[in-house]
């Protein structure tokens, strides 16, 4: 009946997603000190930072300071967001590892919202983007359609206009001889359910047969780990996910902006159902923990308080 | 690929599960008016109280007064559980519906731990109680296998052990005369996958084609919502939950209790894939923050926070 993969990739955003919506300030070493440990876990890409106005979002306005003072540990991947040229050219002054990715809104007013500009301006922007990565020599890795299941302004999306960005996208990286390896969906502000997420993933594959899908899913209304588990009976294997169920949209419009879905629980669930991600759980456990400690109130997360099996399997 | 029911039948456990775990005196008046709020919503059953030993569960000391305060609404059932024969008789002088019910676990540990009784005791009482329903003309609607998909004591627990803990409870009941309409399986201790809760399932109905299966889901790691989708699935139609996740708070000094699936996040998964539940969402989420206000801390369930949709369908 499904299609599960045998292996998923887990994109770790807690540091970034949850960094910049806590409401006091968090010591910049206490910042480091959660994504160092996050790498530990083998985690192979952390979120670290958003290269955004501080004015818009003052908990990123460490942002330079936090990607300077990261040790990095081989093989991992620590990158950060930007909605814009300017944020774009902060990343690359960064130590940071540039993520070239090309992004748009299925719902324009979401776009202006989030990032001052219509769907008109957001495509002049991604071509910006595209000639840049060009002239530096960087790759294109991804590409997303945030509010893909539904928006708070625009209300419902259809799978039709997430097709057709996703045309957009694709068509737009096709000029300049780009070809995006993975195409985002984001539940951007939790309106997504099981069988609308298979809706749009089904008619994007009935375009785009071997287009490699990813979901970004946050959990604002109890549905992200159905949503998820739906994405991996569709056999898809690439998910974003924020430690502790770190996180929100400080744009989505209402106070009950939920963060992704918990990396923790969400390996829990793969692991459980035989999905390699190769990640230590009792590790990233610890880093949850660690990210409660640090923003120093209770977060969503539930393996963190539980634990994972392994002590009463061993008990048993 | 799926059985999705087009209805689902929710059982309220919010009440019980909740205040029995909480760490504080609740007033009975608020138990009771949570209670009949919950009775307004659309909710056909509410389980009120436990009829248990109060030096083991303080919290249900005044489970005969919450009992006799409640003022009924007609077509509601407003249950409680018991786990012995005193407990029962302590239901009936109550005015309190009787959920006619059987009951064992599928781990013998968690069963010695959880009622003092071992697997040959747990079947002796349960001849008394089908006994006592005999006499009394109690209807059996339900059996129940707890720990049906892991325990902390004794790990993991084999699909074919639970299938014969059903096969004992259907035989026990043919004794009787007595056809069991639903059989529920408890992720007791929240160790459930869904690809685990499949294989259980798909083991009973392959003795059983034809018995209602009902599912009691613990959040314990986060993937209670999975696996309810999964039971959605299979066309299971009957599930138990808790308001606003009461029963398990993070935030009440139970490291790693967690309670039931949230019931208005359940309802709204249910209502977003076209799944009727006879529940008035608004008004249940209502109830949530209602739940949250009595115990005096944050509770786990996310709808109630963020909303349902229909605020934003309507302003789109």
């Amino acid at each position: 009946m499904s299609d599960y993969p045998k292996r998923v990739e887990i994109h770790e955003e807690g540091p970034r997603e949850g960094f910049q919506i806590e409401p006091g300030p968090i010591p910049t070493a206490d910042k480091v000190r959660l994504i160092e440990a996050l790498a530990q876990t083998g985690l192979k890409e952390v979120q670290c930072v958003g290269f955004v106005d501080p004015r818009r979002v003052p908990g990123m306005a460490d942002a330079d300071a936090v990607a300077a003072a990261i040790r990095r540990r081989p093989g991992v991947r620590y990158t950060g967001i930007y909605l814009n040229q300017r944020g774009l050219e902060r990343a690359m002054r960064s130590p940071l590892d540039i993520r070239g990715s090309l992004q748009m809104s299925a719902s324009e007013t979401f776009s202006i919202r989030n990032t001052n500009r219509n769907t008109a301006e957001t495509i002049a922007e991604q071509r910006k983007a595209l000639e840049f990565y060009r002239a530096h020599g960087i790759e294109v890795r991804s590409a997303i359609v945030m509010t893909a299941f539904g928006c708070n302004f625009e209300g419902t999306i259809t799978p039709e206009r997430v097709r057709d960005c996703v045309g957009i996208l694709i068509d737009l990286a096709a000029d300049y001889d780009v070809r995006i390896p993975m195409m985002g969906l984001a539940d951007t502000v939790g309106w997504g359910n099981p069988l609308g997420l298979a809706r749009v993933v089904e008619m994007i594959r009935a375009r785009w047969p071997d287009l490699r899908l990813g979901l970004h899913l946050h959990d604002t209304r109890g549905a992200g780990m159905a949503n998820a588990l739906m994405g991996l009976q569709l056999g898809i294997d690439s998910f974003d996910s924020s430690c502790a169920g770190l996180g929100g949209c400080p744009f989505a419009g209402h106070k009950g902006a939920a963060g992704n879905i918990c990396t923790e629980d969400f390996v829990f669930l793969c692991h459980e159902m035989g999905i390699a991600t190769g990640i230590d759980l009792d590790a990233l456990i610890d880093c949850a923990r660690m990210a409660e400690e640090i923003v120093g109130h209770p977060l969503p997360g539930k393996v963190m308080r539980s634990g994972s099996l392994t002590r009463f399997r061993m008990a048993a």
